[in-house]
């Protein structure tokens, strides 16, 4: 899914324009919690809330979550484009476009642990340059736009600066992943491990809420695989405006997915290059 | 660390006795908080609060948790035993231990997730009869006693009930453990492996508070290794209270720690020991 991505013609918007999105991307948050937490923790088979054999709550939780985001961005914006998990890409005439998870982290959702989160980023064609992860239970929300400074941890007692820690190597350093099995063939699974062993400490699950400890200054490295252009997006804008640096397992543009590598500073992302290179594949189409 | 915990004279509580405890229990875990709170997201190198270049702020969590809560034990019941992790056992002359594991978790506390906890548990020298799982940054916890009917989920929006939903087989169950590093040998390794091949669902993380969820209905199956007495005896009585079981792998007490099993249905602890029991080993004494 690169082509709303990589558009010869990438939107510039001057500060005040980005501060209206920011604003916005804000509200698209805050309808994407009212959808969601309702959902959360909900269990149909002990509430007898619902007869259907089949009803999924994060299922649920995801369309209509997504739908409500999608909602407002065609009421508001309706020029921009929209590229989302679960109903995938709606072209318009702007090469804006809103790419969308509105819960990513499906299994901790599930098992009712608070490390998923809600992603949405504005592409502009070019990249990523406003990010929101939204944990709904906790309250917290992450938003970082580099071009205006924008790093900012929002939550029910207040606002917060993002901002990565010193950490001048990968020995120093923390490293998360979602779960082993993203490394599940040899070269990717050699290159994880080399990596881990090096590292200071190593956790798996953290999901996508590692991402926002990483620009809180609490966490060092994420490296994951496999991923999808709306599971990374959000992130970028978050992490860079906080001084950190996301890409792929080469050193590349992270924002198509797949082999992602977010650190808090260039030095240990620098090292962990080195390391994970030699595992890198092309960057998914 | 066997001696506490295999009392030939276990203190029987009155019902009233008991109802006390939990409300001292609740106490502790207030202390704890206080301590804990201020150290969670902690950062004395951004902050500039800290000089010392080895400064830990778990550490110093876990140790200042630990000491408030065992001057409220000390100044309210001097007969009663301790045994915690950060100042070991201290024997009094009553068969009650209270357990206690400050911050169990050090790797999700360091990275800024959520999901560690403070374990306290009351042992009445043959079993652990009182158990609470508090988690400061959201607000919750989880306390069980099964003689009394006490099973409840605390958080500052009120109290609910804690009962662990129907699974009828591994196949419909959610699995998760720590960390893949609890099953480094061989036939543990191969006994995970097994169990998770057949669950519907397995993550990695979610640590103590994967525990909590199970409690909740969310979840149907922790296994750990390696665990510590003061990392299980909590659970045991807030998941017996809520309708599950935990047990070692081979079906037996599990509050010495070692291999640990939890479940929330007969059922599916049954067919997950069938799974497991091939690379039990005996107990910790």
């Amino acid at each position: 899914m690169s082509r709303p991505f990589r558009n010869p013609n990438p939107v510039l918007l001057s500060d005040s324009e980005l501060k209206e999105m920011a604003e916005f991307a804000g509200r698209l948050a805050d309808a994407s919690r009212k959808a969601i937490l309702p959902h959360f923790r909900e269990n149909p088979h002990m509430e007898n809330k619902r007869t259907e054999e089949d009803y999924d709550p994060v299922t649920v939780a995801d369309r209509d979550a997504e739908e409500a985001i999608r909602t407002l961005i065609e009421k508001y914006y309706p020029e921009h484009s929209i590229f989302g998990e679960e109903f995938g890409y709606k072209e318009s005439e702007s090469a804006l476009t809103w790419t969308l998870d509105p819960i990513d982290g499906t299994r901790p959702f599930l098992l009712g642990l608070p490390t998923w989160g809600t992603l949405i980023a504005l592409h502009n064609g070019s990249k990523p340059i406003l990010g929101i992860l939204d944990q709904p239970f906790t309250g917290e929300r992450f938003i970082g736009a580099p071009q205006i400074g924008l790093a900012e941890l929002q939550t029910s007692d207040g606002t917060g600066p993002l901002k990565t820690r010193m950490c001048k190597s990968v020995a120093e350093a923390s490293l998360s992943s979602t779960h082993p099995s993203m490394f599940s063939n040899d070269p990717l699974r050699a290159a994880y491990d080399e990596l881990a062993r090096k590292a200071r400490i190593h956790v798996f699950g953290g999901d996508c809420y590692a991402y926002g400890t990483l620009s809180l200054g609490l966490h060092d490295i994420v490296v994951e695989a496999s991923l999808a252009p709306y599971d990374i997006q959000a992130m970028i804008p978050i992490i860079e405006a906080a001084g950190g640096i996301v890409t792929d397992w080469r050193g590349g543009p992270a924002d198509l997915g797949g082999q992602v590598l977010a650190a808090g500073t260039r030095e240990v992302h620098a090292e962990a290059v080195e390391i994970l290179k030699s595992a890198a594949i092309s960057a998914p189409a």
